[in-house]
């Protein structure tokens, strides 16, 4: 029987071990795709106890108590703050199996040298020690992001953002780790809810532009994409709610659809509608990034907000999303094909929210390949949200390995909210190893250790830096 | 190697075997969920070969024994009861992999001692000795049940039962399990089929009123509610066909399409009108199971009668459906959203006949959580029909255990019309225990020993006794 | 640590060797459904470098390749051919997890005796090796066919076809292979296609019959049928693009519909039209291949020619196709109902592309079988295509088991281009001797190894000999 949790963690055979130890465990963190408030990054900012670090704004740890039935006051609620964490506590060894389990366990051991098991038992105890290591100064925003190693870190932010706190980290050159935006144009495009008129009024305020059609719309995104690009910004991320659907785009039907919502706030735009204008904008976009040397990431599948009550007292991004279910491949096959066709493709990576669709995507990528400078065009992201679990990780990744250049993968990124959410790298990491450890020792894979320590070595943190051509050692 | 189906089957490791033989073997079974007749409990039937216990109506055997291309004569035809014994020892080899291999030889194992291999050459020796072990008194209905320790059992039940064997049953001190009926209104929700007036007539007959039009329709199911839960029914069951589609419930236009089918008798009704009727008798089943502390379950998915000229000659319910195949979340997402802003959403589970399912479900029923009674809101029931088997379980189990609070799982449950299919929840229990046993085993959970026997019989007995609030010790 | 594809390749246990080296390894091949080049095996080509025979028309290595980022000019453009093949060498590590990886390095063992790792580092010398090698005159075409102990394949072959090839090598009797015609109708299917004109032209020329109506077309076909039968057709396999949707036969409207085609050359012929004029075909076929005693087989799913920019370059069949993701199964079985219920269901062999229908369709054949033959009538075929990997191969194969009568399944086919690809049934038999295996290692079943041996058999070779009706020994 292994130990809870030691050094061999997910690790199941000697060349699993070897691997992490010599090589996953070694390289820098790219995060290229994750929500952390950039602010509280540079403001620094510091936290009193465990539940301000954890509690306070991560959904996923907010589904995880709500599925054990707790009640919300101790999870959005008034409840103190102690009270929050001991139901968290109490709450835990119910979660057996799940990656909140671990990632818990894991933060604990690796920011507060605590391996106690977290249980209604412990609480007191993990309370106390957690206050106490919270006190010091190397337990602030920066410093967790710097002794997790992360290099790099790509937020998710508005076109209408003035980015005036990437500016401001960017300028403190005692921080080590660059902060870069990510373009993230979802709210401007989604033309059919109450208030884009407000929104696109802001888009032109903070580009210095007036926006009345498409053309101007399209002028104000490319300041936009200027002053992103002007901070260093690699890539741009679209949230595809619901699933994608896809017309040939037609500007004379967008703008003339624009302005409709423009004039009307979003009354009566049709589905189809939607549909035209969003295509017509992904266009703009595929080419708009193809040309600056862009990735395009698209996150696709997620039933947003499905329950009313709760969307009305706490707001979107509060633990109630969830997949929608329906197979679009299709009509992201006709999207890719349509930017290929009119060179506007970039280099893309594609997120679905179900797992059932792995295969899909692993096939679908490879229509779109052929570069030529030894690197994928469009990529399959690494498991995401609700698949950022042992199984999730291990089925996305072998069937990629299927269906795809299993040596070309991007690996990890966080998508979190926290700022101790790094060791769902080293989760990531181990289960990587684990896989080619296991096919070495399987007699499935040679065990020749300078290739498979380029290829941990890649995938960890080679591919992602080459594939978004970040500047890093 | 192991040996074939001893007392170490499907258990891989020293913690599962642990968790098995100390805790899981011991716990006594809930049944929540089953199709057995009533009236055979009420008169404590017995058999008189293996083929009227085995053969007689257990779909899943005539299923096994059609994909070997054995001839319906010997399935539901006219061949006597031994050839048709002999038809099944015969082609039991070819169904290597398949669970009912595995459930026919734990059935022979624990009702009649009898440890032989199924297959030709044993069938004469396994029929002379089950049929001498049938003899015994102690081989009846009821008897089986008792000596599987099955305390309590939901049958299915249609609102217009009289329910009289219930009542049989309850007032007969000398059986000591719970035999209580569970609401099962599916027959009057299909409008659309001839035979709906013949139906709500009888409907209306069972509970002594007149049904003309949807109030009077409502009426008549609240007295069914009523005599149900007098006799101890905490559950109702929706089996929902091909998929769930949701319309918002609109009480005046549903009762058009009530009183148009029963004037029609279920004709032209349009796939329209039965969705926006069935929407409204949904809410309205809703309101009642919450305010009465029922739980509802959905069973959705199901392709039914496929085979027209099967289903001419044998009817339903016969081994030929299969599994429709269209994912319905989104509309299921409608569905508990609605119920649950006018507060008529009860316990739920859900389960799925498409295994490509488990992850959208497991994530959907995180979007319904946070009773504040440590208990689930909406949970996913087990593997279920086509999935009933090793890795339909294992996938099962570790999907709701990655997306939710696998300790608050709910367990097994037979959903058969045979009485010696008990062992079914032997092997989800040998399941249920190597999947945590190797987790313990692994490193991935701490091997304390006092909570993973209470996590153990919370699964197999405690948390389905509390979700539907069953009266036992 | 096992040695890297050594003898024990994919066996994980004993009982797994036991099987594949006494029984699996020994049963020669039934290559029931591939795309070998009729022409080059009557020619009996040769080949003078590794390039010509690997990477010439092989479509599984040049999404590979393109998957690796390598340009196509290394893949089908004009570098020479020990460019290319230096560049699959190159790419190759990244190939990880990948079956071309294995499949590559089988065939260089199998064939070439090399068991030198694909690198860039070890290129010249397996170029060296293989030249040399291939200048052997057992190395062309017949003689890999032979040398892989294939003793009977169908290739696919057009109604159209004159099938000349097919008469010259049964007519030669020095070589020991069968070499039947599989009657694929496809092209004549997709009458909304322009060039279906000159298609249903060049039928009639075929068949020395004029085609005018639906009724000279069905003529002209079972010419066709009778041709096929002639040289020892055995079955007929439909590419269904996409998914399979059906409508009630009618001859009357089926007849319009094929009329307008004929004059308009595909033009305007609606989706509906569409689906109607091929359920009445399916109909047509279906009844002729029941009569014949042919197998049908139906392989959907399938997204062609996604990639409009290199479909204009290189045409179909060039390794862009992906996986269309949409669940047909309900019309699929509507399809099947209405075949059966018209005494026109044929054996039948169902192929999906995407792996998330494996249970859909391992539950739907349940609803086709009881042949009174003892073997089934609808079969789900082996894992095809993309799923053609250890993944994807276990799945379909434990979800079989799961669901049908595994002992009746008909094994492995290439569904290849290549005259190398035989040790995809070796990959296929050693993943098959290991699922048995371990399930008796296991305890899962008995450790009888007659029936072992018999099952293993059956499935590697008798199965299919025997639905397919082949004269073989």
């Amino acid at each position: 029987m292994k130990n809870f949790m030691d050094e061999k963690f997910l690790l199941s055979n000697e060349c699993a071990e070897i691997l992490y130890e010599n090589y996953a465990s070694k390289m820098p963190i790219i995060d290229y795709h994750c929500h952390l408030p950039v602010k509280e990054i540079a403001d620094n900012v510091s936290y009193s106890n465990i539940t301000e670090l954890w509690l306070a704004a991560d959904h996923y740890k907010w589904r995880a108590m709500r599925s054990c039935g707790v009640d919300e006051k101790y999870i959005t609620g008034d409840a103190s703050a102690y009270e929050k964490f001991r139901e968290y506590c109490r709450v835990m060894p119910s979660l057996i199996g799940n990656p909140v389990y671990h990632w818990s366990h894991l933060e604990l051991r690796r920011y507060f040298d605590c391996a106690l098991t977290i249980n209604e038992k412990n609480c007191d105890e993990i309370w106390k020690i957690t206050a106490e290591r919270l006190q010091d100064p190397d337990m602030s925003a920066r410093s967790l992001i710097e002794k997790s190693n992360c290099v790099l870190l790509c937020t998710t932010d508005d076109p209408a953002d003035s980015l005036e706190y990437h500016k401001q980290i960017a300028e403190d050159k005692s921080f080590g780790t660059q902060v870069l935006p990510a373009f993230r144009p979802d709210t401007g495009l989604n033309i059919e809810r109450a208030g884009i008129t407000a929104y696109i009024e802001r888009l032109s305020r903070a580009n210095g532009t007036t926006i009345t059609d498409l053309s101007s719309l399209m002028a104000a995104y490319k300041a936009s994409l200027d002053r992103f690009a002007a901070l260093g910004c690699k890539t741009a991320d679209h949230g595809m709610d619901d699933y994608i659907s896809f017309k040939k785009p037609d500007e004379y039907h967008a703008d003339l659809i624009f302005k409709k919502a423009l004039a009307s706030d979003g009354k009566d735009i049709t589905e189809e509608e939607l549909t035209l204008f969003k295509s017509e904008m992904l266009y703009f976009f595929g080419k708009q990034y193809k040309e600056r040397g862009w990735v395009m990431q698209l996150h696709f599948g997620v039933a947003r907000n499905p329950n009313t009550k709760m969307f009305k007292a706490l707001g979107r991004d509060s633990g109630y999303d969830n997949i929608h279910g329906k197979n679009c491949t299709r009509d992201l096959g006709y999207l890719l094909d349509y930017l290929n066709d009119n060179d506007a493709l970039p280099r893309t990576v594609l997120y679905s929210i179900n797992p059932a669709d792995n295969e899909a995507i692993g096939a679908l990528i490879g229509s779109f390949q052929g570069s030529g400078d030894y690197m994928p065009t469009v990529m399959q992201g690494s498991a995401w949200w609700f698949n950022d679990n042992i199984d999730g990780m291990r089925n996305q990744m072998k069937s990629l390995a299927n269906l795809s250049a299993f040596g070309r993968f991007l690996g990890m990124l966080t998508d979190s909210r926290s700022f101790t959410s790094y060791p769902r790298h080293e989760y990531f990491r181990r289960i990587l190893c684990d896989i080619v450890g296991t096919w070495v020792e399987e007699g499935l894979y040679p065990a020749e250790y300078e290739e498979l320590a380029q290829l941990i070595c890649d995938i960890c943190y080679n591919n992602a830096k080459n594939f978004f051509g970040f500047e890093l050692n």
